[in-house]
């Protein structure tokens, strides 16, 4: 018998799933010299803290045991009420609580969906650029990756069909408000145009929708979900509203897609953290969720305000980027003359940081494009090192 | 085009996981009239809920911030510094913080295992029983099951040494400690041969521990781990001895298996409960663990007595059953006359539940065996519902 070396007995997937670039440079960015526009941090400052410490306090009084405890795979039942009602009032969607998962973060309903949908060799069609974490996650089932191309008003519907008709794929991901990494919105026109498309197709829709809260123009579009609910699976989280550090998400999808998932999830972590489910509920009965993201609103609208000004007075002017209405991010374009990655390594010497783009493509990636984050640094800071940012592409262009 | 219909798309793995026959029953445990031996429950009196809170709260003034925002995949360093001081301290073993990453409940390891290791058709050799929870877990990844028998000092070694060199098993999963479902603990003896054996095999063991610390004996054998650590991945969990609600467990493998199990957590929730994880460090720092688990020791030894004596006193002669030396369970055989499924009608009858052993099996399932948890039923209940138990098994068999 053959003694197979260790690396052989990695499955094949091993070798598929991308590492995290952004997880090396976050490192670098817990030095303190560095500035960081790399991360898709909330901003902590605007976390509710007192608020969150009053109301596990009241839990542990309340139901100090039953929290400890371990609970169902589901969710804790009221959490699901809360958000199937939010739907309802924000957007008159009839959601049921038996159609929503709770789950470890939205980051895991990615996971479970893999699970649930995806063999190997299974084509999956996502928007291009994507965000990371899904790519990282559906890598692992070892699926086909096809691209559409985002614009400004969502992707192109054209060749979303075309995409659909060529591949019929099981999955298309998409991120329609703020989406991470180019801060762009899906107009209305083009979800009622996806879900008219889709129809025809046996395929499912994530529509991952972390950021559609932090919207600085007070518009809210109805999700695709409510175009399409049988098959739709709509993703939301707490993290960019409340905190991520308790790591609590959904799905909503129809009642056998949520029982599969229940499954999944059972044999993925069990349920979701029992005290932080309910610690959430409690603050979200005693407090109101849209007085609090209206301040968030308030500070991410501003530090996007400083961004743009920044990026229109120090950056040059064939530099291009996108104006995102909400979210954390804007998206960059580079002239020929630099690659994002050239320009990440004169920007470290400035000790600033972002997000080359190459990392969120699944086909052949633009090296010209970057992420930077606005959530997370305060105005003075921004501007000095917007500043250097741009002094670094001035003397290296030419 | 045909359009598929909607079970056609759910991936091939959905059809092979099995549905948790426990969490059925778990349901009908919710009744309050039930008395129920079905679930793995902790008894939540033993949980330091006072303590908790008061971790909780110093966790949010000292930290608050901080641990309300993303945080590292691998977790907490100070919890993962504990952890490696304790196996230092309990078994002399050299285990590094790096060499351990924190998972969202030790369930969540199995799942990132699968993830590093299993290709579809790969061979997993397991415990005959086993833990239901981990062929859910590993059925996703589409493996080829063996098993190996269990007797009262641990597995069948020379079956053991035959599946390896028939089957050449990429993993091996076991339960060293006071097993679930049977209560079952391998002698020192069959742990060294274990470890001698697979040291001749590409194979690794994920050596699930989570109930190692609740031994009624004093005892505690050193690891398989210790024996064999390039070749062992050691689970653990704080939730038979903390609290389960918090869902966090551990596991201990080489820095390269951290690595890439760290790749696939990421990808799977990005990181675990930053809040509970350090509270638990709050709780380990301020309070000395061995203390508190002294007591779950004392009451759940009380309560193994009390379901010794009744299992002796009310049950009929040819009923044979285990005798644990720790953990939450004992593992019933009955006679050829009455199958597990028939006698859990009865029992339900009289408002009495268990779980029937067939769950447990990967193979030919044994259906004259049950599973009887005693951690969860105080002494008074015990009685009275094993009595009833008795009075079921003398009325059917003959």
């Amino acid at each position: 018998m053959t003694v197979k070396t260790e690396n052989q007995l990695f499955s094949n997937r091993v070798h598929q799933v991308p590492q995290s670039f952004i997880r090396e440079i976050l490192k670098v960015a817990a030095n303190p010299n560095i500035v960081s526009f790399a991360g898709g941090l909330p901003n902590p400052s605007l976390f509710p803290l007192n608020e969150m410490e009053e109301c596990t306090l009241a839990v542990f009084k309340k139901r100090g045991r039953e929290v400890l405890q371990y609970s169902e795979t589901e969710g804790y039942y009221p959490l699901r009420e809360f958000i199937a009602a939010r739907y309802q009032q924000k957007f008159g969607l009839n959601v049921l609580p038996e159609q929503i998962l709770i789950t470890s973060g939205s980051q895991q309903a990615l996971d479970l969906l893999g699970k649930v949908f995806l063999d190997a060799g299974d084509n999956v069609l996502l928007e291009r650029p994507t965000y990371l974490g899904a790519l990282q996650c559906f890598s692992v089932f070892q699926p086909r990756f096809q691209e559409v191309s985002l614009y400004r008003d969502g992707i192109d519907t054209e060749e979303f069909e075309e995409k659909m008709f060529d591949n019929c794929p099981k999955l298309f991901y998409c991120i329609p408000n703020f989406q991470n990494p180019t801060g762009l919105q899906y107009s209305l026109e083009k979800r009622k145009r996806i879900a008219e498309i889709a129809l025809n197709y046996p395929t499912y829709i994530i529509e991952d929708d972390p950021y559609g809260d932090i919207s600085f123009t007070g518009s809210h579009l109805s999700p695709i979900y409510s175009h399409l609910p049988e098959q739709t699976i709509l993703l939301g989280s707490f993290s960019k509203t409340v905190a991520p550090g308790l790591r609590i998400g959904w799905m909503v999808a129809n009642p056998e897609i949520i029982k599969k998932a229940t499954i999944m999830k059972q044999a993925s972590d069990l349920h979701s953290n029992n005290l932080s489910q309910h610690t959430l509920h409690e603050y979200l009965t005693n407090y109101n969720l849209d007085d609090h993201i209206s301040k968030i609103i308030n500070a991410y609208k501003f530090q996007r305000n400083v961004m743009m000004s920044c990026l229109e007075e120090y950056f040059p002017e064939d530099i291009s980027y996108t104006r995102p209405n909400g979210g954390m991010f804007t998206w960059l374009s580079l002239p020929e003359s630099i690659t994002a990655r050239k320009f990440l390594e004169k920007a470290m010497e400035e000790n600033v940081i972002f997000v080359p783009g190459d990392a969120f493509y699944a086909g052949q990636p633009d090296t010209q494009t970057l992420r930077l984050n606005f959530s997370n640094v305060d105005e003075a800071v921004m501007r000095q090192a917007l500043r250097k940012l741009g002094t670094v592409l001035e003397n290296t262009r030419w």
